[in-house]
């Protein structure tokens, strides 16, 4: 049988070919030489399968894209609170090389613009770090993001340390407000490394699919950040990921993302997959033309936006019956179903309460059950022990036990309603 | 048994109850007089089931709140592409009564600050209806958002109009740019007829609900508008909803709401639920203070925070086995279970190419899945055709014929596996 | 003999006539009317005589030049501190119909952007004057500069009420404010009236010489304002009046000015004379184009510039000899001439120490003198105390008796040398 | 006798010795340790005599008093087009350290901000010039402007460049813009260097009124910038000199000044004198609070305000009178007397004009004339000429052959009323 999901990319791809205009960055010699016809994508789903379409493996330079994962890792290295103090998470409606400081604090409006970003780079590791370690850390972690050992571009970097003035400027003023407690210069040195790591376009939807799979790297399996870092730097993504049009792309794509001048962007899919695209011609805001077209044609052919509403959802109760145990008493069975958190499980409460069981025996099924979440499970086990109290014997089939280890007292187990039922 | 939601949400105002600060409104006589004391909570489901919690019934001014369903009328009316040339999408990060247009265009930044409400004000209805159909309109689709008609609390409105100085303000300057065509004195007078609407924190849920919900009030049943105008109108609630603090609502709450100096919160969290806060008392944003502690409380307890990846996702294929058909030919059964999304699609095709079935006969049974949106829907179909193409007889099992009736010619149908197998 | 000043003029306004560009004033049907070939001049000196060239009686509306004369009226009425609290005096960089309100205060940031104009009207009179009152009041205030009874226009007054939503605007955020107290329909009523007062450019050079004759119109002899009040109105001319551009115009032309949409601008030279240029088409600052020239050539041509340093400056000591009395005594003679002030009266003290008079009389005679401002006066009697303290006689030629009135004790009186010497 | 002017100064320092508040410096240790009550203060006439009271001979950095001269050198080495092109010359509002670069431009808003002072460091000297000889030029041109080899305070100097980090965060930014062409490193180097320049408060009147007497050391009599130049820099120094408060500063003191967090300011009174303070302790714009104390008495006793008009100016005819010539012709004689200039010379044309003389010869004497600008000088010449072309025969009394050089043929010239007439 022919792939399907590459089909799907290759169509995709062929949509936005008529998409032209733009320029590859110019004010960087070596980004200016880079091959303007590149264009690639890649998809690598939240337990770890890549595909990808065009030219997915050649290599380019991260550039901004290293932002916010530097900003997990300096959230990881330093906690929340530390690098909150540091960099607000406000959008800033300006390009990214402004300055875009809180009129009182003097931080950084937000982790994605330089500022930002440089700031990040200096709270990687621990308080007395010395900056070499930082571009280590950097290394390291991007590298595990990606699941391979990356480098940096020598000639790309040499040649941005050439025009590095802006970042300069910033570094030092950043210095002088002390929000920037180390050198300047080594500062901006550093960040200049991180910005030319090299990757491929299927290295940066691995790196998607860590965030989208909760900080765990689905191909290594190794846990990169904790899923609350992720929820931190994904919702920073979404308003302040595509420099200064925040409700353009909410409104229109509707999923976090970070694009680079090297012209890659990637965007994440909380629990699905994570998605990169790259082209090297650049709109006047700095994202990659293709790459925003791309994107805007996955939201919304996917129905990746955040803010769809999920069609035909069927009801969490999959069946409720009276059976007959095996043993010929009487018994009321509940199957929930599909993926379970409040709203959910909610419904089975609603269920119970309206119609209780007349049966002294309830049986409740969870082999359909696809997740839970812990507000769904605490509300479970609530409603276990509520039947309960109400007199009733109550059987959990549980497989995977995910809710049998807590169940309250009294609630009997099985592997399967037939062992129960008959 | 008791129930467990109220409780829930009980417990949650109980944790609220030490939350203390903030003041009423007091630039308007009338609003400053409410007893700060006032605490209501409600919750209704996307299918529509309401729980509540303290003062959920008191009747309340919705003021700014207003906003995002007259933005959603405005659309609903005018279109998209017509409400955008005269409001943007962009968060200001300034407070509700600035000006806040765009330096060029002169649009207000988006339709949750006074400009580009008093905008959309003037853009429900057709081009040439006069200020007092606006209203009516107005009364009208609010009173369908909430399942029940609303009415103008007549001496807020007229405590409102002794101070709408800044509103006047603003609409003269968005007459001298044409942005609004209409006479500035009858906008503003309508805007604050809309503002002084009366509602319950229950009335407030459901509205949300029926954002949640697709548009569709899941109490009375009545589409009031599409998804893709709820798309967009909470794709703007998320990052602009909440004044000036998008940054902040969005990583530690995270999902789309809109509060008003009435007191009142509302969010949605699409296909899920609407909830609604009331308490008075409001921080230097405007925002009521109890309102926000419940929300991001309700966040993180409960898990509705956008960004929150979901845990414990079981595999889309609940089985996968050979069988016999009735007729004691051999066969290949695949159950998928849960919602089908392109990322559990994705995983049954992947286990189709993996391993491809042996016998002739292949079965798909989707008895178990829980929702299924258009592009896994367009996947699934294309998945049944390549089997088909590759030889084998392919049966379907879709008691609700979400898929069945665009299945590919040579797919047959059936009602359980147990009439195909044995 | 044929007139120098008027061939002058002709002269200037033949060399500017090659100065082309700008367009009249077109958001106002009335004002876009007039035609744009007029260009009158007109100078008048600080004693009152005025010459003129070109279309210098034609008559036009005052537009924002009333609003340096208005702002002198608020504070005649109102004095300095009170006016100070509602208006600032900062420059603001903006453009003259932008809102410039001090981010703290809300205070406009000067008197001659609308917002400060607006302000002003209202601060003419007493605290509780009717609106009618300001009207009236403001027309016999800009009668009295002018030295002649001026009237509105009626068809631009209701030309411009059909376009005063910017400044409905802003009048309505003021009152929001309280930096207006009155009704915002009223003040914007009154200052468009006021706007469309008709003057002629011969009128605005009359009012432009009150100014530079310290507020006494030198045609009436009428003093209209105090001194006092001229020096501040002068001042925020000088960076405020030319819109926004104050440091281009302080460089180049560098006397305060004021200029209208209706094509005017006067400019002041303290104790010199007022200028007045009249020529419709405006630059894309609001200021008319071949006024900008004729100020600009005036300026360099005539070393009108404040910060030109006078040449050759001549000793203020005439001549200082020995002389002899009538009586035979001899005695000492200081001529003193030109301007006193600081520095000429310090080079007579200089004088006076460094080669004290042997002879027992002393001589000072002031019949040269040209001026004398009250610090060159208290100096210049506090020498002649000093020189009697050193035991010397002392006699004054002072016919005007400018210094004489308040002569230490001791010191003696001659209306001419030749009465003391011979 | 006892001196005036130093009595007058003792007794305005008395009067401000109970103004109090304010801190000197802290951002740098060195500024810091500074002894807060020195306090001095100087004032230099015109024509170079200096008086001083308190502590004017000790020793301080001259810090941003130090822009005014600079910016005046590289208007003289490099031309005030290209000057301009690099930097304008707009009042900025906003604090000393601030970026305040124009929008489009990149341009700094004026040469008084750190941004526009760094920019015109780099601009004196030939294009090739190395930064050391900067730093060389500049130690030169401010020694001719005091009079004296002025020195580096190197500890300060040292202190500084461990705190230039906001410099430094300007200069990379401007070369960034490419509005800085050398090494900003170099730039923020050498305008540390002259920042740290030692000087007294009697050294600052010097220059100061160097700048009054049109560029030209009244002490060392050597001109050290053309008139155009000091012109330029006055202008500039009034609308931006006193940082953030343009418009404070032009309303109360009203005379071009410039102040340096070192604790000196000086004030420039073109034609007349240069005046200079020094004390410590600053308000929160960085300006010496007795210094601008001291300023603000001076503007008010001394009538030094720009905007002041003078008053009692007498008659540019002293007399004029029918006399009789030694050969018994009658003749009529004009004497003109005090500063001519355009409104003095217009008042003799007019008379003329309105009582042309009726005997064939004119004696026109200019013995008491105490001073003549270009306008003046070409009106009184052309008076002349159309007396002449009237028919009559013309005598000067040009003692000093101001005018007499360029008299009309026809002119005769004599030494002394006496010698024409009896």
């Amino acid at each position: 049988m022919r792939s399907i999901v590459p089909d799907y990319l290759a169509e995709l791809m062929q949509e936005c070919s008529d998409v032209t205009g733009g320029a590859p960055a110019d004010y960087i010699p070596e980004l200016a030489r880079v091959d303007r016809a590149l264009f690639g994508i890649a998809l690598t789903t939240a337990d770890g399968r890549t595909y990808t379409s065009g030219d997915a493996d050649t290599l380019f330079t991260i550039q901004s894209i290293s932002k916010a994962f530097v900003y997990a890792m300096a959230i990881r290295d330093r906690g929340l609170p530390e690098v909150l103090e540091r960099i607000d998470v406000e959008p800033s409606g300006e390009a990214f090389n402004e300055l875009s400081l809180e009129r009182n604090s003097k931080r950084p409006l937000n982790p994605m613009i330089n500022a930002g970003a440089l700031t990040a780079h200096s709270l990687v590791g621990a308080p007395n770090d010395p900056p070499e370690r930082w571009v280590e850390l950097i290394l390291e972690g991007l590298s595990e993001f990606a699941g391979r050992e990356l480098d940096v571009d020598q000639r790309v970097f040499a040649s941005e340390m050439q025009h590095a003035h802006r970042n300069l400027a910033i570094a030092h003023m950043l210095r002088s407000y002390d929000m920037l407690t180390a050198d300047p210069e080594a500062v901006v040195g550093g960040y200049t490394r991180q910005c030319a790591v090299r990757v491929t376009t299927r290295d940066l939807s691995v790196m998607a699919a860590t965030l989208a799979n909760g900080g765990t790297n689905p191909i290594t399996g190794r846990q990169v950040v904790t899923p609350e870092v992720v929820q931190q730097t994904l919702s920073v993504m979404l308003t302040c990921g595509m420099y200064d049009s925040a409700g353009d792309w909410i409104t229109t794509v509707g999923i976090p993302a970070k694009s680079g001048v090297g012209g890659g962007i990637l965007g994440a899919l909380p629990g699905q997959f994570g998605v990169a695209t790259f082209s090297p011609p650049l709109d006047e805001h700095g994202n990659s033309v293709r790459g925003v077209a791309a994107f805007e044609r996955l939201s919304h052919e996917m129905g990746m936006h955040l803010m769809t509403v999920p069609p035909l959802t069927r009801s969490v109760i999959r069946r409720h019956r009276r059976i007959a145990l095996r043993s010929g008493t009487p018994a009321y069975l509940y199957e929930l179903q599909g993926p379970l958190r409040f709203s959910s499980v909610e419904q089975a409460i609603r269920l119970v309460e309206e119609s209780p069981p007349q049966e002294h025996t309830v049986v409740v099924d969870l082999q359909n059950m696809t997740s839970i979440d812990a507000t769904a499970r605490r509300m479970l086990l609530e409603l276990l022990r509520r039947i309960g109290l109400d007199g009733h014997e109550v059987w959990l089939i549980d497989g995977e036990t995910v809710v049998a280890g807590a169940a309250p007292s009294g609630v009997r187990l099985a592997d399967d309603v037939m062992q129960v039922a008959g």
